[in-house]
């Protein structure tokens, strides 16, 4: 748990971290966060997440509270403050306090709120290696998923049944039976061909900064992807299924709504990926 | 603006009202709300906004945090205490706080908040009189609009949308181009033949309390109403159009995209519904 919280400009103790009930992200879900990794006391791809955040602030016109340089800092200080070696950073950017109407408020400063904490390495290294189980639920979210907003209700409810149901992930699922995402995590399979498959994101999807750097590492690896939807069915009869995000990095699944995927035991290349996305984010953390 | 403020037992000044920043409902729009329009210091349709409050608690699992006879003894003192005669209480109750987590946590009491404004009701009459503007834009909200959750955002840029535009509301619509309702209110005509209609519950609307009450009246008044949807053409060629919520009671829309509705004037089913609509809350607010 954070034990310091910065919270518009001051650091408190995490107990006295507060904002105002009229803040906007309390009363309407109108803001935006990130999470980064932290790799021996640094920012995970600072530069991927700076980029979504900007682009989500963007398309809510809510301004960008403090240049790129100035909420590293932030960051950073945060991390020190709660001595954080290896966990995550959440930053949560929301249009600010105002009296409660629906429409934008003028002149409001947004708010910003950062916490830190640890989180044990071997943790989740222990769940890679035996492989998580998966399930699956109707995607309801709404028709903006692009935008990292902390409207999490749908996700909320999706990760709560798969906890209910004794697993990690909840895979969601459109209208066609085609995966979009997970409740928090990008999905991907090696299909029943060998290829690796995720989904697009002309699909209502995050641009999970996790995925686009195993993108790259895809690419220089020189495996095959393809973006593209796969279905559930196709993803039960995948010889490996697997999640990435920020804090998860990638994670197998070796089970889908019950159904063993492949061996019923993390994969080979989910294995190779997870190893090279932790190498190369330690190595170009900051 | 509220002076004095309910957080989680205890009145506050209102600049000093705050909740954590781990509270669900700043971090993941885990939390529903009530609005009851207040009628010379007492409380619209008490028992109504109560069934509903219990409704989305029960569906998404959060505890009820106390009785209905201690909720009214709280809303009655933040009207007093902020010598509300006409105007609206606010009651948001959340999840909680807990360290962040997309799924529930266990053991956590329930944030309660409430706030009361003083609106002058002049200001509704005038606009009411004249009539206010609508437009209309795609419903992209989630897939569980009928929990009155504070997941806003799709409804905030609606109606920021619709300011944009110089009207009042936004009437959203889906993807068989039927209204659904406005992004604050439900929506009504009187159509073509005379004959009023609003969407039916079984489509992704709010059950609005209001909306409950005004079918009462409409049965009580003898009128005709289909409970079906209706198309931005069916609302454009309307003889009336209007929409309601607790604060706003029956307000007529003369324009819709601006398209002129019937002769450009509030007409007489809204304004006779707007009239006993006012009467009759007034009269049974307790």
């Amino acid at each position: 748990m954070s034990r310091v919280s910065y919270v518009n400009g001051t650091y408190r103790s995490h107990a006295q971290a507060v904002v105002h009930i009229e803040d906007r992200g309390f009363q309407f879900a109108d803001g935006v966060y990130e999470v980064w990794g932290v790799f021996d006391g640094r920012l995970a791809d600072f530069d991927g997440h700076m980029t979504r955040l900007h682009r989500s602030l963007n398309e809510l016109q809510i301004a960008i509270p403090m240049t790129s340089a100035a909420l590293k800092r932030v960051l950073d200080e945060t991390i020190r403050r709660n001595r954080v070696r290896n966990g995550i950073v959440y930053l949560q950017v929301t249009r600010g306090t105002a009296p409660r109407d629906h429409a934008f408020p003028k002149d409001v400063a947004p708010s910003v709120v950062v916490t830190a904490k640890t989180i044990d390495p071997a943790k989740g290294e222990a769940l890679a290696t035996k492989g998580a189980a998966g399930v699956t639920q109707p995607d309801i979210r709404w028709g903006r998923c692009d935008i990292k907003t902390v409207g999490l209700l749908a996700n909320v409810l999706a990760k709560q049944a798969a906890r209910e149901r004794g697993a990690y992930e909840c895979l969601l699922v459109d209208e066609m039976g085609l995966v979009t995402e997970g409740s928090s995590t990008n999905a991907w399979i090696v299909d029943a061909d060998g290829k690796l498959r995720t989904r697009d994101t002309q699909a209502n999807i995050l641009r999970g900064v996790t995925r686009t750097k195993l993108l790259q590492i895809i690419a220089e690896e020189g495996l095959e992807l393809d973006e593209r939807p796969f279905s559930v069915d196709e993803a039960k009869q995948a010889r490996e299924l697997f999640v990435t995000a920020a804090s998860t990095f990638v994670m197998p699944l070796v089970s889908l709504d019950g159904t063993k995927i492949g061996d019923g035991k993390p994969g080979p290349v989910a294995t190779r990926l997870r190893a090279a996305y932790l190498e190369q984010a330690d190595r170009d953390a900051i």
